[in-house]
């Protein structure tokens, strides 16, 4: 049994995220069919995280464990070979020991999310970014960013289907910069909440609108409701950059 | 009899060029279209310059004449309200003297080409750039680049059907610069002939893969046939970008 770390990019549009489902198509079971495709073994691949409908990759890990063992190279042109046109593409392969684990082995990753602040609709970043018509004050934005950073009970940011145990995260980072119409987030901490990604950056918008002050982030934080803080921002604007192990 | 200046974004995936066919899907027809729903004018649109299927553009700018007179804002916002979930977006809306023709008045026009240079392909870049796996020599077609800069006959780059009557043409400026792996090429020109970007395009990256020296493009140029430079780069990796007046 040969252990296998994989690199993978995808577009996560019209797609029910990674987890595999029953009804719905989704980013493992295209994955798993591929792998299938190419070495005849029906084998379940672990991500590092799963990420939701619409939700992008540029860095997603996995791990899966074949019994043949494989030139790692040929995996990845194998691989990609039968996900020609498909909506994944594997980046990287590489042969790991028994004991790395894409999600448990994760010591930090990395996510991006694009806004587009502007008032005009964009074919070109049609579900790849949130389009936010009211201009939005940066400076706010990035003032109220600073109270997330660092360990908090993070129950205010949560999706109510978490499944986490501990609420506790400790934020690593939020860079928050301007590139021409585009606010670019960059997020990053050892693991997440389910949405705490997507709520952070829904709530940070409002603050960028006015309606929630950048001071008001530490009674939402102590509050630990949901309803305290803002929106969800929606799931194309979300990219899951990398993974450091 | 009011004339308006749009600047408008598309994104040229699956849609048949600019100009509008007989039987095929085209951003005038499109766009044409929506103007018609809005104002109840059959109106022709003149672009700046017509682009190939599956060209993008993120400043194309187009103008035409309403008998009626609408505010700019309203002609904006009212074809982006008809142009809802399709491939264009207006950016500016603005009513100009009778004089100015978004075709010649133009003063220089800005295309962007992105090619991705990496062994994997990428969903992400599909339709939006050109996936080159032999790894290019940036420094080279650098070199390359700075022999087609200045006035030249670029009969060698130049599509058999162009209608143009001059081959003579001064280009300004072609910037390559990488990002990830990504190589973006700036290109500048009062005009340009029928493929030219696309042609330059395909010659430094043959340049790029050491199958042409930069110091030959001097001869290529010299030799005015197309058969001596390199092969067309595909649409889908240029933007229009930009047009000044």
């Amino acid at each position: 049994m040969t252990r296998y770390k994989l690199k993978i990019e995808y577009d996560g549009t019209g797609i029910h995220g990674w987890q595999r489902q029953k009804n719905d198509l989704t980013l493992q079971e295209i994955f798993e069919d591929s792998l299938y495709k190419l070495t005849n073994e029906k084998i379940e691949v672990v991500a590092s995280g799963r990420t939701d409908a619409g939700v992008h990759a540029f860095g997603q890990v996995v791990h899966f464990d074949l019994n043949k063992d494989w030139d790692e190279f040929k995996i990845l042109t194998g691989l990609n070979h039968h996900l020609i046109r498909k909506s994944i593409s594997v980046l990287s392969s590489k042969k790991v020991s028994d004991d790395f684990h894409s999600r448990f082995s994760a010591k930090k990753r990395y996510y991006r999310y694009i806004i587009l602040n502007r008032k005009s609709p964009s074919p070109l970043y049609r579900g790849r970014a949130w389009h936010v018509v009211n201009k939005l004050d940066t400076k706010k934005m990035r003032d109220a960013a600073k109270y997330l950073i660092g360990t908090h009970d993070f129950s205010s940011f949560r999706a109510s289907e978490c499944q986490s145990k501990n609420p506790i995260k400790t934020l690593e980072s939020i860079d928050i910069t301007e590139k021409g119409d585009q606010i670019i987030f960059d997020i990053s901490a050892i693991s997440f909440l389910h949405h705490q990604c997507r709520n952070m950056v829904g709530t940070l918008k409002e603050v960028g609108e006015g309606k929630i002050h950048p001071e008001d982030i530490s009674a939402i934080i102590e509050s630990k409701s949901r309803s305290e803080a803002g929106v969800t921002a929606p799931a194309h604007g979300l990219y899951f950059m990398k993974v450091e192990y």
